[in-house]
């Protein structure tokens, strides 16, 4: 069973349209720029980033919607032997200019086969440079309320997930307070479909209230200096772990759209490790430990 | 046929010490740092990192002498059914604060098995940010001059090898300017050391000789952007590419001594395309291309 895909690619169209005007107010002082390409094997995607000193740092709000051939390295990953191949998606990032404001990543995609694969998948996690247990729990708490109100949706389970995805092993810590991955959901199409709907909201929502809450708390050079060397951790993360990248990266997908991500500004200075007793050792701790939020 | 591990280990210690003078005085305000530390499998290391804001914004120059049971991930490199491995090494890496200075790397190596398997590899490279040709055909010629002197050694062909080495094929980009790229020699081990140790001054004569040239060449916020901007690059290629890295990684070195190498600050701004007929789009045009230096 399959979805009406115009729909679906119309619904993460309006989404990102709607987190653009939202995320721009948001910010305050720039506004996202649209660059549209198309992929050389089929499709194409339209990549908004919005770069400033407003509130966020750096945004991307990304839909890509691509077809065609199977490309060997997705052969691969596949149960049957697929020729062709549909896959569309919204994916965003934001990285605030406050160290007090966390890092949101989010996406919510849909693939088939002419073989007659099809799946959703998705997920959204948190990374705070310092911790304020309050959103943590503000963030955790709105995933699992969307997650309750819908059957198809398992939030301990994914939340599981998440903390075992956003992962560094060498460096033995999570990449921030985690939240919900779920992927390869096959049934009950529709219902997925729903809950992806209301996800898309609730994420907006929460982080948005997030922002507010720290957006303006003062911070001196420390603060910004270690918020620089946690986007460190940020980097090592989507270049050296994250299949979703290096899979981008593989498949020829168009390069600037896949490493938006990257956060704007980073540090790595050698052996920076916080001093024990410090909001950024307490940090530190919790990544180390995941945690139940809710 | 094996070398005298002990000889070999002095040498790289010797080198390292000396190095580590050599750069501090370049550097002119900072020094070294000395974190030595253990593997739980057997062996250990040397760290030598400087940090600060002489002219050398970060460098680092460590030697590992590692040995015990062969790691899983090892052993799907091995020609034989080996059970014991021994390998020590150098490797270096000088990030300079002008941006017209470039980022040197070398590293030396060693390799044996109980299986009788042994090989020495090494390599270097330079990372232009602004092009000077005359800097690429000094560190080529010093280094082919070297390659000339030894029958074992193949410049030609060693310099093919680094520029398909140090290439970022998600940005169609080599690394830098290149240099030579070697591994696996298996012959006439005494001739390779002897190699070796003439390679080792050479490298540190020659790229004194550019720092001296460009450190103190003035520049401006715009050139400091795009310096940081091409040090996202470098980041990328070693987090998501450099199998050294990768297997550094995989293998439970430790971390902080592997990621020695990254940039200590990197800006990633998302399609930062330099304008055509600006140097910052002519440095493009030669890595794109790779060039003879000789």
């Amino acid at each position: 069973m399959s979805v009406d895909r115009d729909e679906l690619v119309a619904f993460y169209t309006q989404l990102q349209t709607d987190l653009c005007t939202r995320f721009a107010a948001l910010d305050g002082t720039a506004s996202f720029g649209t660059e549209r390409w198309e992929r050389s094997g089929g499709g194409g995607g339209t990549t908004r980033v919005l770069q400033g000193d407003g509130r966020l740092e750096k945004a991307a709000i990304n839909v890509s919607t691509v077809w065609g051939p199977v490309p060997s390295k997705l052969s691969e990953r596949l149960a049957s032997r697929a020729s062709e191949f549909f896959a569309t998606g919204i994916s965003m990032i934001f990285h605030p200019l406050n160290p007090h404001a966390p890092t949101m990543h989010a996406n919510l995609r849909y693939f088939e086969t002419d073989t007659g694969e099809s799946w959703f998948g998705g997920g959204t996690d948190l990374t705070p440079y310092y911790l304020y247990e309050d959103d943590a729990t503000l963030f955790h708490t709105a995933l699992s309320d969307v997650c309750e109100r819908h059957g198809i949706a398992d939030y301990p389970g994914w939340k599981q997930r998440c903390d075992e995805y956003f992962f560094l092993p060498h460096r033995g810590e999570a990449r921030g307070v985690g939240g919900i991955f779920y992927d390869h959901l096959t049934e009950d199409m529709d219902a997925v479909d729903t809950f992806q709907r209301e996800l898309g909201s609730a994420i907006a929502d929460v982080y948005t209230e997030i922002v507010d809450r720290r957006a303006d708390t003062p911070y001196g050079p420390d603060q910004e200096r270690w918020h620089l060397q946690r986007r460190g951790r940020y980097a090592e993360f989507n270049l050296a772990i994250d299949q979703g990248t290096k899979f981008g990266l593989e498949t020829g997908a168009r390069t600037e759209s896949v490493l938006a991500s990257l956060p704007p500004r980073v540090r790595w200075d050698h052996s920076a490790t916080p001093e024990s007793g410090t909001p950024e050792a307490d940090l530190v701790k919790v990544l180390q430990r995941p945690r139940e939020w809710t």
